[in-house]
């Protein structure tokens, strides 16, 4: 089972990646949590190149193709022989991000990211979860954290205001998609996340 | 004018890119020598990591799309601002090494090649200039270099075999093309060089 979690900035989820990751653990059953971009040797030297430095060093169509090479190295290198060792895998982010971050917030480009992605990676998670919170919060959240990685933090409310709609939008797009109000107490969400993906797994 | 150099590994093209730019420079034509990967900051670090380290360590699709991002870069950094100033161009390597070293070696990926190239990249040069020769003369020059680049040499005779009979593939396909015997004497390959390029730009 492949288990994307996808949000804005400061929603928690890779908190709640790493919360679930244990809980599958402590269960018995054979998981491993990894992140976009990077997840892989050659995914992670890319991701430095992407997050680090000035925003706007690269178009959003460099980025996409940028994205899209760290994510087929992943799928290579990571994901694929996870899953097909029979192990459950937690990615924190996938392509989603990329429809959102380069296909929504500088021009509509949802397609060009589709059809790459159509084109050369050709997988979807079999469960993304949504996490979603008002982006003021969520920005404030990320603004506390120390990291060279800020791209997408600078870019402001109102980005992040856009990101979230989009977001939304792709979960009334498509089945795979589950919501969590991210905004309530860790301990809360942690516990209906692994709730909700022990029943999907009959565990 | 967009003129890209093409040929396999010690053709000498390199050279017959800078003697070409000297040549039009003395002619009083403003002109600038680039050349892929590379040719802007962006794609000149996207270089560094496809073509340093184990030869194997990126999957062919994975060097698809990051040869695509440094070109996306270079064009929209270098190659068009130049254009659009009235200036010839003239790359070293452009998207028909893609199609050749990506698209061709490793299985067949050409047409992968080639809708990647009309989604993300949508130009063909005006003028391309084929530096033809035997491989095994190609490589024997190629292996005189000091560089940690090495990534397609390292790959042996074969390998430039069946780039070269691409490579001609492609000429025999695009009109664009015109083929150079690069088995000759520098200066005199060098002379066609200059004399056809400036019969093309009516210097």
């Amino acid at each position: 089972m492949f288990i994307s979690f996808e949000g804005i900035d400061g929603s928690g989820k890779s908190t709640q990646a790493r919360l679930l990751a244990e809980a599958l653990h402590a269960a018995g059953i054979d998981v491993i949590h990894t992140r976009e971009p990077g997840g892989s040797p050659g995914a992670e030297e890319i991701r430095a190149l992407v997050l680090e430095g000035d925003p706007d060093r690269w178009s959003a169509e460099t980025e996409i193709l940028l994205f899209t090479a760290a994510r087929r190295d992943h799928l290579e290198k990571t994901i694929r022989p996870a899953l097909a060792s029979g192990k459950v895998v937690i990615c924190d982010r996938f392509a989603d991000s990329t429809r959102v971050f380069q296909g929504v917030t500088r021009g509509d480009l949802q397609d060009k990211v589709n059809r790459l992605h159509d084109e050369m990676i050709g997988v979807e998670p079999d469960l993304t979860l949504l996490f979603d919170m008002d982006p003021e919060i969520g920005l404030s959240r990320a603004k506390g954290r120390q990291t060279s990685e800020e791209r997408f933090e600078d870019f402001g409310l109102e980005f992040q205001e856009k990101c979230r709609a989009a977001f939304l939008a792709l979960a009334r797009q498509y089945p795979r998609f589950t919501v969590i109000d991210a905004a309530r107490d860790i301990e809360l969400v942690a516990e209906e996340v692994a709730t909700l993906v022990k029943t999907r797994l009959g565990a």
